[in-house]
């Protein structure tokens, strides 16, 4: 990749090249994704979330085999075993975190002891403003078009991103709806000082989502995903079978218990890394709707860098 | 206002000095608003969907006595004395219309036909791809943080306006947490030739809402709207008593014939027009909470395009 690179906060921070993250996703970056982009310049993420402590360990080792290159974990603080995940990642040396879904305050101390640059995902800027009372080192402002679990107050990149930048002092990532040039330039734009993206990995060769999934991405249109299941934890689902029955229920009055009992577990397992398009839940964000291709990380990086910088010069060249 | 222009599609369709055009509104757009922004070198609308048609035309006469610059009438096609509407629009020879909410295959050939120029509202790419084979000149593509009436798909403005301008070739206009030259910029960097600023101009002097609604805005902060009613025609709301009633009435599964009884009559009007802020209904973007000052509409394009101009020279010192 040639061209001039960009130096600022967060590619100091994290020592890459390109200011681009990938997302921690469940079920989809282990560490065949989180090396692959570490390699490629950017920075790869391992998701613990759907990992057991023992797993975390294997993908965190087999990370460091294959890249030498900077890496960082993702990590949900409401996953069941944290205690063993943290240990895990203070014992391996784990260079960044992204703390995301809980309160940064208990953990963020304990990882800033041990010289580990702490991120913390927030949808508001209330929480933004509170990671930072925390001591976290950036925040990644999480927008409503994002895949996964989302904020309650469903605020929008384009709301939430300068929002957050002007709140709070340390950088800014921005994510949900970002994997075109475009996006990444209006995330600049807006005050970030970085991306982090996800969908478009979960569709690469090294993701490991289930090729079902891949291909199921490429398939979903602008329109296709919906932000569900808002009384438990909200989750942006593609609109299969499983969310029709759970936007049924909802639609009847349904109590977060009786959603529970629908819910059952290992929907997202069975949705996303074992292939099961209709049963599963399918958690991908808006921008799928603009992904119409499995390509390796590398390649994805490099098309998002190409770009962002054509779409740079012609906007210069539209504007004054 | 100094510096250099943007001479596009947009501005020189219009006969507008700058890229921005000012959303026809309910209750808050009528003559004054519009002449203001239409004598500040912006495209002014006239909101025709909360007047009676002899409303409609003293506005438009007023609106004319008041500028001698081009501005437009928003015209929402589900209005139900639509016909009265129109020939008003082709008596008094506006030169540009906004149509939204509804189908623009019966009404733009008859616009056309008359030499008007005709914008529709969008909120998906289907729509604007239909709109555009109806022939309208231009589409709005607006995302789902915009106030008000709102589409089904619920695509934020960084996920739908890529999607829209690459999906068509009549060029686009981007709506939705518009109220910034940072995300005005966003929009040109996701492919929009114009932005449509709504709620920063209801808390304009010259809008006609409500000061007790004006004032609201203000106070209003990231996170304290919320789409609602969306078994019946989703708007964004301010979360006040109203908005409460509605959203405990969907939680226990209320049927649209209900929240139909709820709504009952005249609630935009109390509230956005009559002051009401906790039995009417406010409508209101997500970009609220970045507003917070009632200012002239002139001083707003002012503002605006001052800060457009910053944030490109920002953005480009901060790149390459």
């Amino acid at each position: 990749m040639k061209g001039k690179k960009i130096k600022n906060r967060i590619t100091t921070m994290f020592g890459i090249e390109y200011p681009i993250i990938q997302a921690g996703m469940i079920w989809c970056s282990g560490w065949e994704l989180a090396s692959a982009v570490s390699n490629a310049g950017a920075l790869g993420l391992i998701g613990s979330g759907s990992m057991y402590p023992d797993i975390l360990k294997t993908h965190i080792r087999k990370c460091k085999q294959a890249t030498s290159k900077p890496f960082g974990v993702n990590l949900p603080l409401m996953y069941p075993q944290i205690d063993d995940h943290i240990e895990i990642i203070l014992e391996e040396k784990i260079p960044v975190v992204f703390t995301s879904a809980g309160n940064p305050a208990k953990w963020t101390p304990v990882f800033k002891a041990a010289g580990i640059r702490v991120v913390h995902v927030v949808s508001s800027v209330k929480f933004a403003q509170k990671s930072e009372a925390c001591g976290v080192d950036a925040v990644v402002a999480e927008g409503f078009e994002a895949g996964g679990h989302n904020g309650r107050e469903e605020t929008s990149t384009i709301c939430l991103v300068p929002a957050v930048a002007d709140s709070v002092d340390i950088p800014v990532i921005a994510a949900g709806g970002i994997a075109s040039g475009k996006a990444m330039l209006a995330a600049f734009a807006l005050g970030a000082e970085a991306v982090q993206v996800g969908s478009r990995f979960v569709a690469s060769e090294e993701s490991s989502a289930h090729i079902n999934f891949k291909k199921k991405i490429l398939e979903t249109n602008e329109g296709q995903t919906k932000l569900s299941l808002k009384q438990l934890a909200p989750v942006r689902l593609i609109k299969n079978k499983f969310y029709q029955m759970i936007s049924e229920a909802e639609a009847k009055g349904a109590s977060p218990e009786e959603l529970t009992m629908l819910l059952g577990k290992g929907r997202a397992k069975n949705g996303m890394f074992l292939g099961n398009l209709e049963e599963g839940e399918l958690e991908i964000g808006q921008v799928s709707g603009q992904i119409d291709e499995i390509l390796p990380a590398a390649k994805i990086i490099e098309n998002l860098w190409q770009s962002f910088k054509t779409a740079h010069d012609q906007l210069s060249k539209k504007l004054f």
